[in-house]
């Protein structure tokens, strides 16, 4: 493997997640795998988990790491072709990529979406020219459409936590004060297509997903009838996708904040949420406090997602 | 030893000591300790000493660190149960504090007083949330009433340039034009509770520490008087404790500044500070520029505490 | 090698370069020299290139490296003797310095000319306390009047790519509009100055560089007749020295752009920058995307400059 930015890099989904369970039980046995060869972690985002998880992904593999917060200690970056520079970025992204490529061996960016043009965003115009410049293999810490180790992370989370072969796993739109990127249900979706799971995806009217990533989710517009018999919950916020709303905040309804009574309706199911979450908006403290919550060991996984990676473009590397 | 936040933690406070100096011989003697352990360093404040003596003690010890500055480039983090999360702050410390465990062996966690709420900031509300959620040994790096870290270099460091066996150590409040916590100097206090030095304490007054800290110390209102004799003038400036002026500057009277004639006073006393100082407000030029002057074997003395404390959290981990 | 601030402090420049290229063969050959060394990186301001070159070079010679933004989670510094430190600066620089010192074996200092007083600047107020109060070697990550880590990798980058043994090296001002320091173009005259090479300056009137950099360069104000047979356009900006404009912009004349109708008057030239670089006011876009744009090359080196120097310090240390 080369790069990873979305499900189809990992190559055959059941082999990569034997690799995450291998790398779970004993993290420390492939240490030698990343002498000498460094990590350069790029935010152009906040992060906690990523920033966590995937720093001590890459030590447990014997990895040295550079973060680099680029809005804090490093120069704003041009991104727009043809400019002439007299305003407050001084450097272009077409120099500063190629030259965080010169010091590091594997590259890991974070580039949400920025909302000021859907085509941009759905280009991935950011992480794109890191996989076009920097002549490093790139890995996606979430970018604009995606959040491929989140989404590897469940998908690890939810094969040790299933009770049948086909679980039925409900992916639910909640509430939130800001408008926040498609990335982590795009991705969700795209991962839950991936396996034979049956998966559905409630919302709100106007919060529909680019169909691409929906594939063949049933879309089900009644939470409460999409919750019954499910297995998992997988709540989340975004904004809207579809024109002329995108990236807009049309629905603050916390009539589907999810709730006790309406876990009430599934099948038991284990309550997943990416994190960060806002309580009382997404979901109740009750249900993210219940026995049946599982978003740290969900949480947690992501170590084993970001391993797993790293491990694959590591082995990429050396042409093992 | 799991988790360390005050005297009473270490244990024999004798033995401590000798650890400490047998670490000061050979600070790499025990640099396979911590392999493949990794330290998770959080800051929800300023920090500089702390910051680097703390990487360099984990490093030393061979263990790989993280540092987080939470209010840079992760996210504002709620400590409010209950509260319908529509604002600024993204994500609560309940979930937050039991990822961080997730990726980590060790948490080192600083967090001052807010002075927002005193029995918040007396029950240590943000350090007992990483003892209760994480899952993980926790120590302090300065929370919100104690600093013992520093506390304990201040220990090591009279211990080394002491001249008898019982010396007369005096903290002396100065002034400051900014609120300070009460930390350094209760904790500073409760250390030296735990040693049989003569130890006297003077402030003006309204300036009196919580007497759990105070404990059998002399308080003296007098200075000049306290200085008499002195073996060692620690000095610190502090807001009121004492209802109603928590947090409060009460005074900022400029005749409280160490300078050369009080140290006069003195038996050629040692001066300290835990740094950072105001010159000119906590003490001259002339007399942190002196020979007596040990702020910085002080300091250095940090780098020696925090592996101290280490390296038991690591015995403590592996059972040794 | 003890400090490393200017050209001479390398001691001989032949035999520097080879121990460059020794390095750049095998990156890795030296790891055992920097093992239970720590470097400290101290930023006073933003870094890219340097930032992540050198931690680059320091764990590939096997070091420990801890970073410092000195405006983002530490303490503001006083650097003035003799103020009362009741303003927004906590620590003395007179404290802070040695207190680093004690954390560390190697200190790298980035502290850009100030502008406020122009003798401070170039007496290297900040850079000299460190290497009188740290008790440690100090190196430069640029300060107030050179950048000696860049001049060595672009003379590094002219060795690789010249065609003759003494190439025509041309140093063109250009515009920008911000207030830049002179740093990198004292630095890279008086490392041109070192060498045989024809060295030629050119720059509008006004923008005369102290003539103890400029050396035994050609000035040319005529930017056209300068380039004229030029093996290499080395293209930056600065602000005036000479008073009374020193620190100001004087001019941001796009007529001085380097463009490709210049370029055609050289010798085929190489285009070099240290970056980051205003394209299309220091250079147009097809000059810097053409295929004699050696930027991100002479970029890449800075891992090599970085690296030869922290071996000679490291060196120096263990007295080999």
């Amino acid at each position: 493997m080369r790069h990873f930015t979305c499900v189809q890099d990992l190559g055959d989904l059941k082999q990569a997640l034997n690799e995450a369970f291998e790398i779970k039980k004993d993290r420390f046995q492939f240490s030698e795998l990343g002498k000498n060869k460094t990590l350069l972690m790029i935010f152009f985002n906040s992060s906690l988990r990523t920033r966590l998880s995937t720093q001590k992904a890459a030590m447990n593999l014997g990895m040295n790491t550079i973060v680099l917060d680029v809005n804090q200690g490093a120069w704003k970056l041009e991104t727009e072709r043809g400019v002439i520079m007299d305003g407050d970025k001084p450097e272009h992204l077409l120099e500063a990529v190629p030259v965080m490529g010169c010091y590091c061996d594997v590259i890991g960016v974070r580039s949400f979406a920025r909302f000021e043009n859907k085509e941009d965003d759905y280009n991935e115009k950011i992480l794109s020219q890191f996989i076009e410049h920097s002549d490093r293999p790139v890995f996606s810490m979430e970018a604009a459409t995606r959040h491929p180790l989140q989404s590897f992370a469940d998908l690890i989370t939810i094969e040790e936590y299933k009770k049948t072969a086909r679980p039925k796993v409900v992916m639910t739109w909640a509430p939130h004060p800001k408008s926040l990127p498609q990335a982590v249900p795009n991705s969700f979706a795209e991962w839950m297509n991936a396996t034979d799971y049956e998966f559905v995806i409630t919302h709100p009217e106007g919060y529909e997903l680019d169909p691409r990533f929906v594939g063949n989710a049933k879309v089900e517009y009644d939470q409460k009838k999409a919750f019954e018999g499910a297995d998992f919950i997988y709540a989340k916020n975004w904004s809207a996708y579809k024109d002329p709303n995108y990236g807009q905040v049309i629905s603050t309804d916390r009539s589907w904040t999810v709730d006790a009574k309406k876990m009430a309706l599934t099948n038991n199911a284990y309550f997943m949420h990416c994190l960060p979450v806002r309580r009382n908006m997404i979901v109740t403290d009750d249900v993210i406090e219940s026995p049946q919550s599982i978003v740290i060991p969900e949480a947690a996984n992501r170590e084993i997602s970001a391993q797993t990676v790293l491990k694959k473009i590591l082995m990429g590397l050396s042409n093992l």
